[in-house]
């Protein structure tokens, strides 16, 4: 394992420039509904709108100065696009981003919108690697791994230090899983500044694959079936070593469960949260007798979401 | 004229244990768009969901025991009788609230939610006032207005106040006009604390009367056709001489213009907001070349709006 606590304090150090700190808050009707305290890190408020500008920005800054001005590559459904394509504007430096074709409108606008150029693909995993081995051997741009990298992972991690640091201790800290950047990242800032507090995470039932992984023992595949779109993918060899070793529990949930959640941040925060965000909070309130009265933490992991598709979903699954 | 700047200042630490003292927040994306460099007041984050808590409980707390005892009443549509409530549960008196039967459903149960007791009535000032009156002569109960009412008039100020002391020199503070109860305390705030502020309002061209009551010189009934539900009322006559004494100009906005910057705060802020609190914004963008390269304060007056609602606006003004 590669990820030292010195490693995330220097990427923290590193990126404090270009993120937000971005703010912890309560709600007191949800916490008298969840029974416990719950403390929300509000990363849907971070650049680009989700937690992902940390760790691309980690990544961009590790490289050599030649390595980039070649630019920066990735596949990426979403956020991870959007913060990679922001790094290298801030950087002066070209993005290449290949998406699928099927990427919500608002994802593809935010890149663009950094000047980020998209290459669409088909929605299939063999399809995004071909094209983006294209667009490398073309350009001599280095990939940028939307979780399955130490970089983008001590990125991540720092979203949760923060946390730690402008909280009381927490009992428990609940993130959210899909290729196990975040999750990975929460854990070991947990490990390195908030030892006793426990690492749970929320995974959608349709995609639970790190929830059998964990079982199993082994990498398994993702069905990738849920609104949860951000959190479709499996884990990655560099993510799921250290997500055995320091999480303590997957509690999967189902789409109803996760729109419920995400119509309670709504209606009761005014907040926006996409479906992947609210992922975590479903968990709890599906579990609730394990949180209860305790002090818990939750990635508010972002708030990238088409009008149009929430108000869908809301109505689909009321 | 009766409110003065230690009225403001005394009912801004009598309601202080009550309420929150909202974030103020700029979107970099928007101040582009804007020409502008904006700071939001976020009242949707108010106890309640909107600045109306900060009047309520300063009249609540104003009147005195044996009147406070008999319990609060009012005809509200919405987000000053969950204030009332809220004020009236804290204190442990009853409250009293005639609701037009066509109040949002998310109000209504945010009135029930404090144990309110909800009087429901035709959806006109006629069958409002004859209900209201109904309940006082039963209960001794003391009315407290939505707007026209001083105690009311300088909580709302509070708003502004906190505004000024949270950010450097503002050039202008915007505000929705309804009523008048926001709009006279905002500008009352700005002459007392930040007096070289101009104070401008934003209203809905299908409930101008604000805008045709300053050019005739006297209270002009409301049209009330709006998607700005909140803000539908004719002005009062404790608020009116103040906002035409202290307020610059009122610009008119069409639904169309509200429903678009409503959702430019939710996709860019990622916070929700109602109708009647895009008002503002809509018209500083309407407006854009009196605000350039101006800081503008804008108070965003309450978050409270069934999201299936927001969801059929969206569509039907995209």
């Amino acid at each position: 394992m590669s990820i030292s606590k010195e490693v995330i304090e220097q990427a923290h150090e590193r990126i404090k420039p270009y993120i937000h700190r971005t703010p912890v808050i309560s709600s007191a009707g949800i916490n008298e509904q969840a029974g416990c305290k719950i403390f929300f890190k509000c990363e849907n408020f971070q650049k680009i709108g989700a937690f992902k500008a940390r760790g691309a920005m980690n990544a961009a800054l590790s490289l050599s100065k030649a390595d980039l001005e070649k630019g920066l590559a990735t596949h990426s459904s979403g956020n991870h696009a959007q913060a990679l394509a922001r790094a290298a504007k801030l950087l002066g430096v070209p993005a290449y981003i290949v998406m699928p074709s099927t990427a919500p409108e608002v994802k593809k606008r935010g890149v663009k919108g950094f000047e980020g150029k998209i290459f669409e693909c088909e929605p299939t995993l063999a399809a995004r690697e071909t094209t983006l081995a294209e667009v490398i051997a073309q350009t001599g741009a280095t990939e940028i791994h939307p979780f399955n990298n130490y970089d983008v992972m001590a990125g991540q991690a720092t979203a949760a230090k923060e946390l730690f640091e402008d909280t009381d201790k927490l009992d428990v800290i609940l993130a959210p899983v899909g290729g196990g950047g975040l999750l990975s990242g929460t854990a070991l800032a947990a490990k390195y500044f908030s030892s006793s507090t426990q690492v749970i995470a929320g995974e959608p039932e349709g995609a639970d694959d790190a929830y059998r992984s964990l079982k199993s023992g082994k990498i398994e595949p993702s069905q990738a079936k849920s609104v949860a779109d951000g959190l479709l993918t499996s884990l990655g060899d560099k993510t799921f070593p250290i997500i055995r070793e320091h999480v303590k529990e997957i509690i999967t949930v189902s789409d109803h469960e996760i729109i419920a959640a995400m119509r309670m941040v709504w209606e009761r925060m005014k907040i926006i949260i996409e479906p992947s965000c609210a992922v975590p909070l479903a968990a709890l309130l599906k579990d609730k007798k394990k949180f209860t009265r305790k002090n818990v933490g939750i990635i508010l992991s972002g708030g990238n979401v088409d009008l149009e598709r929430a108000c869908n979903l809301f109505v689909e699954y009321k």
